[in-house]
């Protein structure tokens, strides 16, 4: 394609997205048209592309129908094009969107996402989404608190928890020996038992009551400075280790890319909470 | 800062940069608004940041003496912030940008840098550049066309040549029985003799009369898709291996990033020809 397309950047703890508007919904996007954006070097670059669409347009018939609920749609994609059906800190920078544009008013509202309705919450300069609900990726094993062991070059194997959050992850504890910033996450961890579909991997450090830092290593992605399931799934597992917060308390997660703050509701979803900053407007010429 | 910046993104093969139009030269970039802006997530991303301004209003008195010569000033700045002198890539992108915007009507005239005057001349879709004279590191030892050895694991180590394109290069040359490709570049080659400042390492694969293809590691980055100055360099340590080329031929440069003509001149000058593409137009708040 050779046309001039409007884009706007953004990132939620230094994980970036190029947003495309599409308001009126005719202009649907193409696996090579976003890696072309993505791209870091001939393109914007980012870690995915998000078309901002009305949810009645949408090609998928699953999300068209969450159009009465919400109006917009998230039409996310990774940054080699393929398409994603959410993202934690990709949703926070979307909402802030609608709000900025106008497309939304409201303090909390829905949006439409490949992976069903997730609502969204203003509180200051922070978004909150509702990630939806956490489970053990096996419960059996899930209820002892342990049922993993992460193996990294140098060390003796972590003790893990595997947490579901819509994906896969296995959540690490520290020893207080190691330091968080001393491992080496340049080569994928290894998990036993091994998942069938990959996992991410999150490493956590308790800094204190309701404080924990992480660093995380993303399924066929690598290291990254932050990700939103992936900090979600790393509270609900030290809140399973290290027990309850009082009341309503959330837990403070620091990433390499910022800090984030995580509700355990009481229904059992998982409520994500962090900034999201629109850094640019503009025109690209794709050819 | 708090202000709105407006920017052009644009690429040389690959090699990526911020421009920032101060045409009234009164907007000087400080190091941490360069890395601000530079910055892949948080930013725009590039690997360097140019601000486009009147030579006559250049800081440094060198510059401004250039100014009877040169209208526009290439202020080049890493992505660190940090100053440097030159960027072949850069300034065939800077080129583009003083034509598109009507600051330069000529096919061909002079660019102020902080390496002096620099010649840009268009040839159709591409732009060439006189990198200035060359030399070896050592004329003793390179008259002998190999002065250096290069290292990398599980490899004997390759004969190369030092050159000097006003930046230190070590060429290496690869036997036809290793494919450039299989080349792990993850960490930086060692040289022998090790240099003081450090040195560009290239590793050249000879395809045919007038054609190569390479890689490079650059000195304190790591490798990279494109390197000007490496590229005449790799160009001149061939010639010299290899032999002239009939006539006025330019070598074909291929590397990781796209392909580039380099032409060695009468004069002991180096010339290097390729794309410049401005590919987005915007403005970045910056707070």
């Amino acid at each position: 394609m050779s046309a001039s397309v409007r884009f706007t950047k953004g990132h939620g703890t230094r994980n970036d997205f190029v947003l495309l508007d599409d308001r009126e919904g005719t202009r649907p996007l193409t696996a090579s048209a976003a890696a072309a954006i993505a791209d870091r070097r001939a393109g914007i670059g980012g870690d995915g592309v998000i078309r901002v669409a009305p949810t009645a347009s949408a090609a998928e018939e699953e999300v068209r129908a969450l159009a009465d609920e919400a109006a917009w749609f998230m039409d996310y994609r990774n940054a080699d094009g393929s398409i994603a059906e959410m993202c934690g800190n990709g949703v926070r920078v979307f909402a802030t969107y609608l709000r900025r544009e106008g497309l939304e008013a409201h303090e909390s509202f829905d949006v439409a996402t490949r992976g069903g309705l997730k609502q969204v919450r203003f509180e200051g300069e922070n978004v909150a989404v509702d990630l939806g609900p956490w489970r053990y990726e096996d419960p059996e094993t899930g209820a002892d608190g342990i049922d993993a062991l992460v193996h990294l070059p140098g060390h003796e194997p972590f003790s893990a928890l595997r947490i579901n959050m819509g994906n896969p992850h296995t959540v690490a504890a520290l020893p207080p020996s190691i330091r968080l910033a001393d491992l080496d996450l340049s080569q994928a961890p290894l998990v036993n038992p091994t998942p069938a579909a990959g996992t991410n991997v999150e490493f956590v450090h308790i800094v204190g009551p309701g404080h924990i830092e992480m660093r995380v290593h993303e399924r066929g992605v690598g290291e990254t400075e932050s990700c939103g399931t992936g900090i979600g799934a790393a509270a609900v597992a030290t809140h399973l280790w290290a027990g309850d917060l009082d009341g309503d308390q959330p837990w403070i997660v620091d990433v390499p890319g910022g800090r984030l703050r995580v509700r355990l509701l009481p229904d059992g979803h998982v409520e994500l909470t962090g900034p999201a900053v629109l850094v640019a407007d503009g025109t690209l010429d794709l050819s």
